[in-house]
């Protein structure tokens, strides 16, 4: 583990996310940093599914910030760090880290902000106590 | 065309785009983005090949910001506008903007930074005057 | 238009899809051949969208069969021809042919047998004769 | 194990990889398929890398048949079962089955046909035989 993350998931590069220039194409690692949030909210117990994304509220991403530090290249091993470092009213952010596993070389940083709505209305509602609860259970003190 | 941009190239919503949300996944329109900046350089004169990109200099994504205001979904046409808004020593900034065709609504933007490198040093290089000289005869004033 | 077909879309190779050996990966094909169904059935009024394909059935593709015959490469323009050449009891079948558009090269093949299900009982149900009927108008003659 | 393969591999299914049915998207398990042979092929230490792939011979797929036979959805750990089945002159052909890992529920079968291409004259080429020897030590008899 590293400073400041208490969940850590792994991936490890397929050729097929590799682009013409021999490292992982940018848009993918955002599938990266997701697999990591959805593994986050897994392991709190947090239910992820069909039905629960089509559901009564649904989670949708407002902002994603990447900073590609060093290209990560075919069969490498990923270590993808998550944590939800903000819950605001309606928002919430998840900040994510990729390591490369051997070498403990940086590769990418992302923060990813996250708003709860109503699927009825599609409108911005209050993220839910018990969502919070978990939260704060884990991470302890976020802000 | 709308304020500020240049250039403009559509694209229209794949029905493999759109994730079990319904609704364009967050990672693709990185990869819309992409495709408005691919087009603006060849627009431009500028060669974009396999060659190219593995020749004596390649240029590296450094940074990515989207900001979703609206999801897209399946069938829609989407304008895709494309700018580089700065150029420094050893990078340059690509601004997009999405708007839905039909309705004007505005569907996300995208700041990415990118860097030129060497391919044998594997270090930042300065961004070549005459790329600079493209761009600025097509965008005029730029920082 | 080439022998047997009726129907043609367009689609631009996009960087990517290409992969490390420089060319479109091979699953990539798979995806412009359902751009060109999409299309077909869009012509033909077919309704797709979000809500009928979670409705009360959906068409499943049960085989696909794709023979490459030369890589396609970034922004070479594709032809996807593409037809329905047979409709029995509860399955149907597409025909696809990819021709790079400037030299008449055959790119690839692709036999994709669909299945018409219901969506509670999750069971092969008869393909509705209202399908059959516009197949029929603009195929003619199918098996 | 499975009868008729001595090589398994395991996949999770990753939320982006299900479309807006619900399930995976047809063209995703062509890439299940092929992480299969890739993990294939570095287990008999073959090796695969960007080097190897653009060197002077390099393995292009010729042919693809897939049979879905049920569909995977979210979450779900699949096996993917992987073997070199035949080796012809120029071409061999890998076979695959992917099985649900806890129900062993049949996913879907591949059959995709490989050619062994001399990257200067871009014609296909003899298998070589250290690979043949490869192969038939670790699979046993095969046609």
């Amino acid at each position: 583990m590293i400073d400041g993350f208490r969940f850590k998931t792994q991936v490890r590069v397929r050729n097929f996310e590799v682009d013409w220039q021999g490292i992982v194409h940018n848009a993918n690692y955002l599938l990266y940093f997701e697999i990591g949030r959805i593994e986050y909210l897994k392991q709190l117990g947090i239910q992820i599914s069909m039905e629960s994304i089509m559901g009564s509220a649904k989670i949708v991403v407002a902002r994603n910030e990447i900073d590609y530090r060093s290209s990560a290249r075919f069969d490498e091993s990923l270590d993808v760090f998550t944590k939800i470092s903000h819950i605001k009213n309606t928002s919430f952010t998840f900040e994510g880290k990729i390591i490369e596993t051997n070498s403990d070389r940086l590769v990418a940083d992302n923060i990813a902000v996250h708003v709860w709505f109503d699927s009825q209305s599609d409108s911005p509602v209050r993220v839910p106590d018990e969502f919070r609860k978990k939260i704060l259970e884990f991470e302890g003190i976020i802000y």
